[in-house]
């Protein structure tokens, strides 16, 4: 039987995984500190803070997972790049570690970020571009990363999602996509830098369905997980203006860029689209306008 | 006032920084999770398991260190290339780092290890050799050092002591001298590789003092700890026979070189030695010399 233990269950991309797994016929144990949305597809919800390392080895002992998917991670935007609470993440991921190997697990995905990569002007590629990070979030996710791999060989098989740009429902208000969206249907304009910046945005659900998918396969080692379509903050912003009918609201070049903001920051896909075999299921156009409806129906159900 | 923290202060390298930190002027609270010799350079000795992540945070707020000498790590020969311990070091390690952050610390040196560096036909460079370690262990430690410098940035003033081979009192038998020192003393032969591999040797009272030095300086970043005299393991042999007047018993390519044994794993010692100020004071003569009376007498006073 396959049991797989999902942590960070009832985060962003998390709750987006459960489904998923369970209809590929996963007996689903979800962990999370946090509040327990009801699910259908999760067999057990276990409530266990994973800073506290006797409880991880406790909850492991439990649930004796074959698959481990390690999501949880500290997220709160602003704050994770710089966040003493990034060691402790580190911390809590090597008790996993240790823990999934003592009951014998089989295969284990964690998700990495594009924040380990060094600036490039090329697409990110798992093998042939530098990891340089520049934040403590990205050094962390990389030096787990390095420990994971090695830790793990021989005993069992391991991959690492490199997450890109994400957005959809759930999303942090703060992040770019629900502020904007936020803003306008507030009425209020929309002040953004030129939106020359290039990135790679996928929707919440594909990535969780990208992260099912490769915890279901036989794939090792870094994986990026994203569209492969590289797209400008501009026509981010833009495309949400007039999916909103409210062009008139955003203004590209109201603020300057950050100093700190990459130019340029795409992933190479190859390895997910050929050796995973998964592509995505939701294009830009159609995730916006998704995420549109879920803002405004769910500021219309608060008020 | 400078405090210091010694951690491992019961180890192999610790007990011989604790008279020199003593006579720099430093408070030295030394701590260790086994037997504490007494010393007269000690203020306290705290006896601590520093796997226990609440323990590490109540040391730190009881002792307020304004220098933290990380020495403590998982050592037994033989199992700490794999043993998942390193994982618990690592661990403990950061759960270190946060809390001397909290209590205010202001300088920082942690034991690193040759075990970093890919194979090299040169003397390791702190900043040109590329980092690859081949081992769980090698991995473990670049792992922490990605982690502490960067979050020691703009907190506290850090270096990395890569330590290179080492020798001396107190050494674990199982290791080269020791076992090579003994064997002689017991008449048995010495059955060793053809020795050709090259090393770099400095006696545990140098490494110490090293550290301390690198402690008391100004220096960041990463500073190999060593002779920066290349030896072949032969000569080191060979001249513990000629030493103890048992040159016949050393039997030279007696057993093939381990596979996984570089030829050469030697040092650049310039940052130690141009930019901490510090050179050895013991050579490899006078220290396999006073090695083997001090086994001699060990073993003697045991008997």
């Amino acid at each position: 039987m396959k049991r797989v233990l999902v942590t960070g269950a009832s985060g962003f991309i998390g709750r987006h995984t459960l489904a998923p797994l369970a209809s590929r016929g996963f007996d689903v144990h979800a962990v999370s500190s946090q509040a327990r949305p009801s699910s259908p597809a999760v067999a057990r919800w276990h409530h266990v803070d994973l800073s506290r390392t006797a409880d991880v080895s406790a909850l492991l002992e439990s649930v004796r997972p074959t698959h481990l998917l390690h999501l949880a991670w500290f997220a709160i935007p602003g704050q994770f790049w710089t966040s003493p609470e990034n060691l402790r993440w580190v911390q809590a991921s090597l008790e996993l570690l240790r823990a999934f190997e003592s009951v014998g697990g089989s295969r284990l995905v964690a998700a990495g970020s594009c924040a380990e990569y060094a600036t490039s002007d090329a697409d990110c590629d798992e093998y042939r571009t530098a990891i340089r990070p520049a934040t403590l979030y990205g050094t962390c996710k990389h030096a787990l990363h390095l420990v994971m791999e090695r830790f793990a060989e021989g005993k069992f098989s391991t991959a690492w999602g490199r997450i890109f740009h994400l957005y959809g429902p759930h999303e942090h208000p703060d992040r770019l996509v629900p502020s904007v969206i936020c803003g306008l249907l507030d009425g209020r304009p929309a002040l953004c830098t030129p939106g020359t910046q290039v990135r790679d945005f996928l929707h919440v659900e594909d990535v969780a369905s990208a992260f099912v998918a490769l915890l279901e396969s036989p794939v090792r080692g870094p994986v990026n997980i994203a569209s492969g379509a590289p797209v400008s903050i501009a026509a981010v912003v833009s495309s949400i203006g007039r999916l909103m009918n409210a062009e008139s609201l955003v203004r590209l070049g109201a603020r300057p860029i950050p100093a700190h903001e990459q130019p340029r920051l795409t992933a190479s896909t190859v390895r997910l689209r050929d050796e995973v075999g998964w592509t995505p299921n939701i294009d830009l156009e159609r995730g916006l306008h998704q995420s549109i409806d879920w803002w405004h129906s769910t500021r219309t159900s608060r008020s």
